[in-house]
């Protein structure tokens, strides 16, 4: 495979017609070839008709043609062999072992989403059968289930180049609900999105899937982005990234004749709660690990733990010192481009010239380096301060971290209490120790989707009680995750059947349920026959 | 019990403090006592601190508590007894079968929502225990449950004083997925909603749920009402009404700092297809069950069969004379309120003013009958005129019908093409037809959140498998149903808890399943033990 600098449209890679743009080697600031076309918003309105006109077809694809979709998607992305690994490296600045496992991840989700769709327990399929006689009115016969909502348009995050992006989870999600989906590429990795998309390309022909089912548009956010999300077709958009991109997306869809769901996941500080006994246990050991998660991908991940908290104590002060001793040796690494750069050194400057805020420590400086690298820093501030200004809740995308030390477990529970939505809050405790602090386990647990203990949040495992969400601003719907498989819910809505023809059900509905999925009968989960 | 004009905050009784009013007996525009007192939007304050206040408790109770203060609001509101049926009478000019019809739902609907709390299915508990051994990185011990959202508002319905209102489906639903609900009573059955709430008081108490976990607020929906939205400790609202009065709400919401999801269920045109041999077999049959329907109590539900999609034919013709001659028999019923009477006229006016509209047949006049009656109305356009007038599409609340006379199945299918989103879609076939209709019916059913064969939407059954929803406008979220036990989903958000000490799991997370709940471990559907 080779990148042509093509979209595709309906089954077909077409020359963009806004005019092209390369690549950008954020290691080197170098170019690179060849030079990629970006859609026109003609070319957006053919690619949503396409998959309006594919998404009947789709949607009532059976079961094991649709999980057999997925796997011939990741069949197809690990063929793309080393030409994938090397582009993505490339363009991204991340390293060999970073990109195969994020492949790895990335066909791993697509698999784990056709058993999803095989084993039928997010179609909820619900039935509740005629009652002729029942008095003083019969019931008729009612049959619930989840179908797809519509077609679907991702828009790719820069940070997971194949993880979040052309197959992510938001696009194996929506494939698994039954819907075609429009991805908006992200300008980071457009030689990996093309090459991602021909290998979903092939896959649906493969596999017979209608041409409308998946299309792939570059260009910006701000022209391809709008018309997709604007697109009366389109019944609901997924994406990854900042606060103020996902904001002016869910205002657009808000604005819409038929306003439509944004499930944005906007980043988060992830607190990090250090309990005391904690600390005075395990200071240096929890201090290490956290630099490493701090650092990790050059701390562009959604879950950096970015804010830590914890009790004025000598054992404190000393996982400070810890801290701040692994920071110094961690070396500048190469953000993925140059406006995630500019936005980081400018975060950092805007935090540590806040009143009561400190820089605690630096890692090797950005200065002399190529690319577009960036230092890791520690700053600390009291929590009266933190308390008092909210800019300090503001995310620093990278390997920065603010830590707050509070006078008392009063003061805590205050700064816990003054957090808005977070992706995750960590909590660092002794054997035993947390069982003490109900009320602020609580107060996190109310601000967040996942609560992890004695660990650190970077690492978002795919599988079936993974949470990737949480209270807005984390996410713009906390009632959904974007990782794991219950992310399928975001792309499907209900319909009740009431006194319709047996003979006209779709399979999950059908009496004899031959697919042998789990269903609700009468208010008794069961896999037997009606 | 008696009416005594007072609000609820925190489990009080007080006087509202923004003066007072009196409800009206439509049936003869007689104000009536007492004088009920408005909540201020202090007051309002001090509810949603009581129920913030509360929310933790609540949302910690066991399954088997709140089963028991969900039954003990059914079995208190059936202590009311004849005071409560015959207020709501007066209130709405509903007869007594019908209130007492409500009454029986609502206490059905509430001990329904007790079992599904028993049952832990909403729960959707998933466990993916720890991998110790993984290669290349172990899985940690993930467990994901769903837990209540936050304090919920819910504004209570006109048309269903007893299953819409303040112990109805938004507040069961909230009530099960452990919210505290703070109820913006409708002005129209004021009477009806303080006695309501006398009861859930008391099952509050008696079952020993904190004090916050229920208020009644009465008062304007521009003062109340969005003092309630606004407030930063709700989570979720819940309305059902008009488009403008849901539109307004979500309005209210977007702009929060936090936005919050609101659940309009803003009514629909319900449209009724009518495939050509069923009309040949059963034109008569079906016309006397339509107008059955249609003015069903006096059209006053959301699933009013205000639409008629037909081809023209002899049989059609047979349709609507047959309609035309029950229609004319019908008396004019007397609406809730004279705001809903007001309406009714003006879209009856508008709609029968329009190109190519025919009024082809009317029932009793409402001139010279007492108090706020109103004329069932049947008119007729062709699908051409249809199609090119979205001012048709607008729902008359009421005993009134367009119906659409379309030239060919083409002409059908282009008008069911330019519907928007509807509740129910409702198909007249013989035995066997519907099957050479398949694009039109699949594209009816893109359009409805329940589809319906051989009967009229009216009667909206309280089971697992309803839907009661749309894609928009028929309500704001197509994913949820305000009917049913699904409803339950709206007011729950995941949490996933990694790593987390075992002893501290809620009970529906333990190792032994203590609950015996229906759980996914690893991906397999089980209810044994981890």
């Amino acid at each position: 495979m080779t990148i042509t600098g093509k979209i595709l449209i309906d089954g077909e890679w077409v020359e963009g017609q806004s005019g092209t743009y390369q690549a950008v080697n954020p290691a080197t600031g170098e170019k690179l070839e060849p030079a990629l076309s970006k859609a026109s918003s003609d070319q957006v309105k053919e690619a949503v008709a396409a998959a309006e006109a594919s998404a009947s077809k789709f949607r009532r694809s059976s079961l094991s043609q649709r999980a057999n979709f997925l796997r011939s998607c990741a069949d197809e992305i690990m063929a793309l062999g080393d030409t994938l690994v090397q582009r993505a490296m490339v363009e991204t600045g991340l390293p060999q072992a970073r990109i195969e496992g994020e492949r790895a991840r990335t066909c791993g989700q697509l698999n784990l989403f056709a058993e999803t769709v095989l084993a039928g327990d997010f179609l909820d399929v619900r039935i509740d059968t005629a009652l002729p006689d029942r008095q003083p009115l019969p019931r008729l016969d009612l049959r619930y289930l989840n179908q797809a909502i519509g077609p679907v348009v991702v828009f790719g995050a820069s940070n997971f180049p194949l993880a979040f992006s052309v197959a992510g989870g938001d696009t194996a999600s929506a494939f698994a609900a039954g819907c075609p989906v429009l991805v908006k590429g992200h300008s980071s990795h457009p030689g990996t999105s093309e090459l991602v998309a021909q290998a979903i390309a092939q896959a649906v022909k493969k596999t017979g899937m209608p041409a409308g089912t998946f299309s792939l548009l570059m260009g910006s956010g701000r022209e391809v982005g709008a018309a997709l999300v604007t697109a009366p077709e389109v019944k609901a958009v997924g994406f990854t990234g900042s606060f103020a991109g996902g904001m002016a997306l869910i205002k657009l869809a808000n604005e819409r004749p038929e306003p439509i769901p944004v499930f944005t996941e906007m980043g988060s500080l992830n607190p990090v709660v250090l309990l005391p006994k904690s600390l005075e246990d395990n200071a240096e050991q929890i201090a290490e690990a956290f630099v490493g998660s701090l650092n990790l991908g050059v701390g562009q991940f959604c879950t950096n733990p970015g804010l830590v908290l914890g009790i004025e104590s000598p054992a404190l002060d000393q996982f400070i010192e810890a801290t701040a001793a692994f920071l110094v040796s961690q070396s500048a690494g190469v953000m993925l481009n140059e406006g995630i750069q500019q936005a980081y050194n400018e975060g950092v400057a805007t935090i540590s010239s806040q009143p009561g805020v400190a820089k605690r420590a630096v890692g090797e400086s950005q200065e002399n380096k190529p690319g577009f690298c960036c230092q890791p820093t520690l700053m600390t501030v009291s929590a009266s301060a933190f308390i008092a200004n909210p800019l300090l809740t503001e995310e620093m995308f990278g390997p920065a971290a603010l830590l707050v030390t509070c006078k008392n477990l009063a003061e805590l529970l205050t700064a816990v209490k003054s957090l808005r939505g977070q992706l995750t809050g960590t909590i660092h405790t002794a054997v035993g120790e947390m069982v003490d602090y109900d009320e602020l386990i609580d107060a996190l647990s109310q601000r967040v989707g996942r609560l992890l203990v004695n660990g650190f949040p970077t690492g978002v495992e795919v599988c079936h009680a993974m949470v990737h969400g949480g209270p807005f601003p984390a996410s713009s719907d906390p009632r959904f995750t974007s990782v794991g498989t219950a992310a399928v819910y975001r792309f499907l809505r209900p319909i009740c059947y009431q006194n319709y023809p047996k003979e006209l059900f779709p399979e999950p509905l059908q009496d004899s349920n031959p697919l042998g999925i789990w269903r609700l009968i009468n208010g008794e989960r069961t896999t037997t026959a009606v």
